[in-house]
């Protein structure tokens, strides 16, 4: 009872919820919760400091994943979204092992989104080299369905070409087509983005793997299931009137922190988002007891 | 005198080179000195912890960059090479008040050999983000003739180009020209690779900028460099019978370490050196003094 009174569902209700991603590709994420949740309030951490996670080893992506985790937790958030892939794919048990709070990650939300889309079909992920050795969505998708055969490949040039710009470039066409030509042979029933980058190349994926293929957006599909999750729960946010009109991408409801280099982040958020984050603040997360134990 | 007798020029001889780079990229530098400096042993740390430095800020890579160096000056060696463009633009005053050995960057060695082949045309500058906008080498070239005009250029998937192999590929000239057809047309009079993965690219790069066009490999300089100061201060290594002839790239007189994903960092070794560390570790460079304090 004490801690119901210390925290009283109405309370726990209006705190935010966390999202963290080893970069900027997470906004895509941010997006997507956004759009489905406008009266929710979120903040974002992007671990600038040690991008990208997805070349690194699992022990070192499980310790940046915990030093994310709770830096997060101590902002009092109700649910923690684990927006990269990565992360998702190797730390989600050391995470809820080292936080005292609900975490989601995007890997299983993808797999279950991919099985409804594919219809029995193949489905095909692409992702980063750490996702892709991983098998973190081949185990998920075979925990639904063990009959459907998953085919992975990694797309190591799509998140520089994402953060460059070069959405719908000449080049980036021949890269996919590099990429995903043999995919688009296999007769896929659904292809997973299976990095939050990617649904900025979405046309251009789109475009080589064929119009046929669902493309399934990990991040939207979390997205639709913390709505759920939310809901089940009885904590989703209070509807404030006219907030969800007014709510805007970036607006200063949401905060934002970053690791490093908050300029690039912010460059390359109003590349990706069309806004820049009213506000946005460098940080450290690395909280050092977890460095010298581990 | 107390010193001269504990560390007698002839055990300093023998002590081997220090080489730290952000990852694996560095080893472009270590191929240039092993090449030149056959009585040399080497000691290269890859930083693939933390991997890139190009899109981070000053302190960050500041603090990276101490805290390899001091890695580096516990293990014994006689000269500290910071192989990394990024670090040594941003962070060499930095190291150099860290430790206590003689230091050597990659910028102004590239800088020296490219004025001395332009012939006061103008000079090009290809590397990443964070050394363009550094403008270490504008710098550094404007010291020694300021009326040289330099014109630089950041390429970001030159990097993630070459460690993923596509070395010679239709997309790899593509985004070369993307780069580089404006400063073909410059009248340049030398272009600087000015980032330790882009020699791996030399073939693109030189055709795309054209035959007549010298290209400047910062690393080769840099080597040239560090065989004149050896001499200079008398500390080369002694040549033992038969050595030079015997030794090999990545052969076990040379220690390599990596702050991560060791199989990962042998697998690119392999494809940009053509064969695998004999002695390669995987380490912790993060002391935590410096964390906490900073």
């Amino acid at each position: 009872m004490k801690s119901a009174i210390r925290n009283p569902q109405s309370a726990i209700s209006n705190l935010p919820i966390g999202i963290f991603d080893s970069g900027v590709g997470g906004l895509t994420v941010y997006r997507a919760l956004h759009e489905r949740l406008p009266n929710e309030r979120f903040v974002y951490l992007g671990d600038t400091a040690r991008v990208p996670y997805g070349t690194k080893s699992l022990a070192t992506v499980e310790r940046y994943a915990i030093e994310n985790s709770k830096f997060l937790e101590a902002h009092g958030i109700k649910l923690l979204i684990v927006a990269c892939n990565t992360a998702s794919a190797l730390a989600l048990p050391a995470i809820r092992e080292a936080v005292n709070i609900e975490v989601l990650g995007v890997i299983e939300p993808g797999a279950r989104a991919a099985v409804q889309a594919a219809g029995g079909r193949a489905i095909g992920i692409i992702a980063t080299e750490a996702t892709v050795q991983s098998r973190a969505y081949a185990r998920a998708i075979g925990a639904i369905d063990s009959s459907v055969t998953v085919i992975e490949r990694a797309c190591a040039l799509f998140v520089p070409l994402a953060e460059e710009g070069w959405v719908d470039t000449e080049v980036t066409r021949d890269v996919a087509t590099q990429y995903l030509a043999e995919l688009a042979n296999d007769g896929l029933g659904a292809l997973v983005m299976g990095c939050t980058h990617y649904p900025i190349l979405r046309q251009v994926i789109g475009a080589v793997i064929g119009d046929d293929v669902p493309l399934i957006d990990s991040g939207e599909a979390t997205a639709q299931e913390v709505e759920i999750f939310l809901n089940t729960k009885k904590i989703a946010g209070t509807p404030r009137e006219g907030l969800a009109d007014e709510r805007k991408l970036c607006d200063d409801l949401d905060h934002f922190y970053v690791t490093d280099a908050a300029e690039r982040f912010a460059k390359v958020a109003e590349r990706f988002l069309g806004s820049v984050p009213s506000v946005l603040e460098a940080v450290e997360v690395w909280g050092h007891d977890e460095l010298r134990t581990n």
